[in-house]
């Protein structure tokens, strides 16, 4: 039980308190942070939802949120009992002005008004727009104030553009946080630290040097519950849009020259506006897109997509997607990058491959293999070098034999990792929105974006079935091969 | 236990064959290379000393030495029977050409004339030509005879030219075979795989990435029974001269054509004739050398140099050298290697130390260390790359922490290593001498050391004592300081 720093005291109010994201992940991550010293005692946690509950009766459900997501030797009773004294509950209906927002006003001027508040929007994009009118009526934004909001922020440009309109009306840019848990996650904040702080890693980091990139997000789960919700979005705009995009920035961004919030963001946005368009007629080129159908996953049986949705529906959503990305800047010049996610894929994974070019000449007998390195996100974050090794077999040949050098962070640094919400939700307290998104990267990526979206609904890309199980339809496999590329899982063959 | 491709059926004659070497490395390797079904049953070793030992006697003494230097897990009576029966003597002194040849030349001729043949000198060097001329005049040098000469070859470029003048007179100089172990360490011949299968390294491998390189030899043991003859050495011929240079080569040298053995050895012959000169009159500014005194090596009282050679002696031999070296290319301009070896040193170790540049800028508030890449050469062959990665301790900035990307090659691919005799005495069957040093490599090494030793006589650098258990005298540590260097040793404090 570390001893860390803490921030300042804040009231942490959360609009969706008894959803899924609030149980499985937000209390769960203030419960770490506080029982490691982070979060003052007088700090409050506000849960809000409209379902008519007693204070009483939302701690018994945080309490089980924590007994069912902390690790229980990270659970004592004590430390349970003095972080459920922070939680409170409001039944409110955020979305209408009528609702009881005096006992949320009651409640938040019992502190100083120079608290800091966190307005946490865990609820349906739809109503950000009408919850931030409605605090701004209630008069409860003040200078301390932020707000979080979660994904997806709008399907397309104009939507994105129009919730961006309803914050930014009652919270300034710089009090709004685009959360994406892809950035909180320490493999991907590494990044930065690999890049800039190795001159070994960045004097490679370019188009001399690499051959291709891919990222990959892959889930073994299918739609299960969340059906009517995925499928209006879909893989593109559930996992491209945002997280990916995001990552191939951090991997691709030129050298930021701070690590002031802007000073990076600057540099993705940079990375952004650099992608080369993929205009609607081209999709079938640059895009392959999937659903799944029946298939095994292990030893399971699973259904298709349609089977998941429901009977009789149809549907022409995406659950896998592949897309060849170019980057038009000197330093990515002729790199591809391949982004890829899907579900119900043959693994849980999330990684980034950095294939570096072959050696220019070989003198031994066999040709060694390009160099990989490997950054895993999930499960079991790490970095991982592949190496070509003299085999130490006494035989007449200088043999090569591939070796991995391995590192897996949690192991080598024996320390428990933290989840990404305990880093964001208190970065959103200390005001660092660095690893948040801010409002033109939201918009870049969505331009970006919408030509696909609208080559497939003009059917210029077909939508091929994939079996449950597998890494994805033939096209994603096509998508590479015609450049002589491998997807990681073919190269292992 | 391996079955790998055998040789060719040989005659490895030893002359020298009940010392120390032939006991402890040369029957053991020997021994394990069988095992493993590499030498054909029909093969024979045949000792060669003046004790008057019968075949059995000899037998007996190689089957004891097994039993000492083997890995009882890898010894098993048949096999262990069956090497035996290969196992010959004959009672010769072979720097006399009145000694019983006869003997030699009747085993020798029992097997057919186009066998290969061994001659491995594990003798005084001083008697290395007088042998081979007693094996010309017997008429014993075939064309399938090779000649294998141990260090040290000469103690100077003069005496060594004298040496080789005196072997080369009845040996082609392909058939010779110059012995230095340190070619045979795996971690030493992973050099090539590692620089020329990985463009990854060799990208970074000159003056633009490297700052400076270090190579060090230390032993904790003192001179012991060896007084005699390594007093009339010192530590620069001992080590410095073959071993160190050597292994200076591999990490210096450009990528060779090929890996056919001239190939390569002209590519180390470059980087010799590449040297800076240090004038004998400079020895003060690059070279630092030191003896022991005594001190604490664990925690046992050890005695001074002069007390291991005995009552009464006074000696100005170096059991320490450090030298700082610089290589007139446009590879390696302003990027110093500094080599060291000692004797009763804090710790046994041998290794190659990439210590590459720094960042040119830091965005991180803790500047990050510059990364490193260690070649552990014994113990534990390995390879070992420092980087910075992200702390994962969830505190308000992106703080640094420094880990090893590690690999031991023995743990990694879960083979046992061959040690260095192994490869190299069948390497000498296979008639490979790639790992071998040629006669112009000896001469250009002895060319740039002479200086150096005739400064020291001229005392124009100092003995400094250094107290053993520690890393050698103050005058090392200032060889690097003035750069603003530290050694390894001094780097982790």
């Amino acid at each position: 039980m570390a001893h860390l720093p803490p921030v300042d005291t804040f009231d942490y109010i959360v609009f969706g308190g008894t959803g899924d994201l609030t149980m499985r992940k937000l209390l769960p991550a203030l419960y770490y942070r506080y029982r490691d010293g982070q979060i003052p005692d007088d700090s409050r946690i506000i849960g809000t939802a409209r379902s008519p509950l007693s204070r009483a009766d939302y701690q018994q459900r945080a309490h089980a949120a924590l007994g069912a997501h902390v690790q229980p030797d990270a659970l004592d009773d004590a430390t349970v009992r003095r972080f459920l004294d922070m939680v409170h509950y409001v039944s409110l209906n955020g979305a209408e002005a009528e609702s009881d927002w005096p006992a949320l006003k009651t409640l938040l001027d019992a502190a100083p008004a120079t608290r800091i508040r966190v307005y946490y929007l865990a609820t349906s994009p739809a109503l950000y727009g009408q919850i931030c009118e409605n605090l701004n009526t209630q008069g409860l934004i003040t200078g301390q104030s932020r707000v979080v909001l979660e994904k997806p922020i709008g399907t397309d440009l104009a939507s994105a553009e129009a919730i961006n309109d309803s914050v930014g009306r009652h919270f300034h840019e710089n009090q709004i946080f685009r959360i994406d848990h892809y950035l909180g996650k320490e493999t991907v904040q590494n990044l930065i630290a690999l890049r800039f702080a190795n001159p070994v890693f960045e004097r490679l980091w370019s188009c001399d040097a690499i051959d291709y990139v891919q990222i990959t997000a892959a889930e073994t789960v299918g739609v299960e519950g969340r059906g009517a919700y995925y499928d209006r979005s879909g893989a593109l705009r559930d996992m491209i849009q945002n997280h990916l995009l995001q990552v191939l920035c951090l991997v691709a961004m030129d050298p930021p020259v701070s690590l002031e919030a802007d000073s990076v963001r600057n540099e993705k946005l940079k990375v952004l506006h650099a992608l080369k368009p993929i205009p609607a007629d081209d999709v079938a080129i640059y895009t392959a897109r999937g659903q799944y159908a029946r298939g095994t996953i292990g030893d399971r049986t699973v259904g298709s997509y349609l089977e998941d949705l429901g009977e009789g529906v149809t549907s022409e959503t995406e659950t896998f997607v592949a897309l060849k990305v170019e980057i038009s800047t000197w330093r990515w010049g002729n790199v591809p990058f391949y982004l890829r996610s899907g579900k119900r894929m043959a693994e849980k994974c999330s990684e980034i491959v950095i294939q570096f070019k072959s050696a220019p000449w070989s003198i031994f007998a066999n040709r060694p293999e390009p160099n990989r390195l490997i950054i895993r996100i999930q499960p079991d974050e790490g970095v991982m070098l592949s190496v070509a090794t003299k085999d130490p077999t006494p035989t007449d040949s200088l043999a090569l034999r591939q070796a991995d050098i391995n590192i897996e962070f949690e192991k080598a640094f024996n320390v428990r990792y933290p989840d990404a919400y305990e880093r964001l939700l208190l970065d959103v307290v200390r005001g660092d929105p660095i690893l948040f998104i801010r409002r033109d990267e939201v918009a870049a990526a969505w331009r970006w974006i919408d030509p696909i979206e609208q080559g497939w609904r003009e059917n210029k890309a077909p939508l091929e079935p994939y079996a449950a199980g597998t890494w994805g339809p033939e096209g994603a496999r096509n998508l590479l091969s015609q450049s002589g590329h491998l997807w990681h899982e073919d190269m292992k063959k």
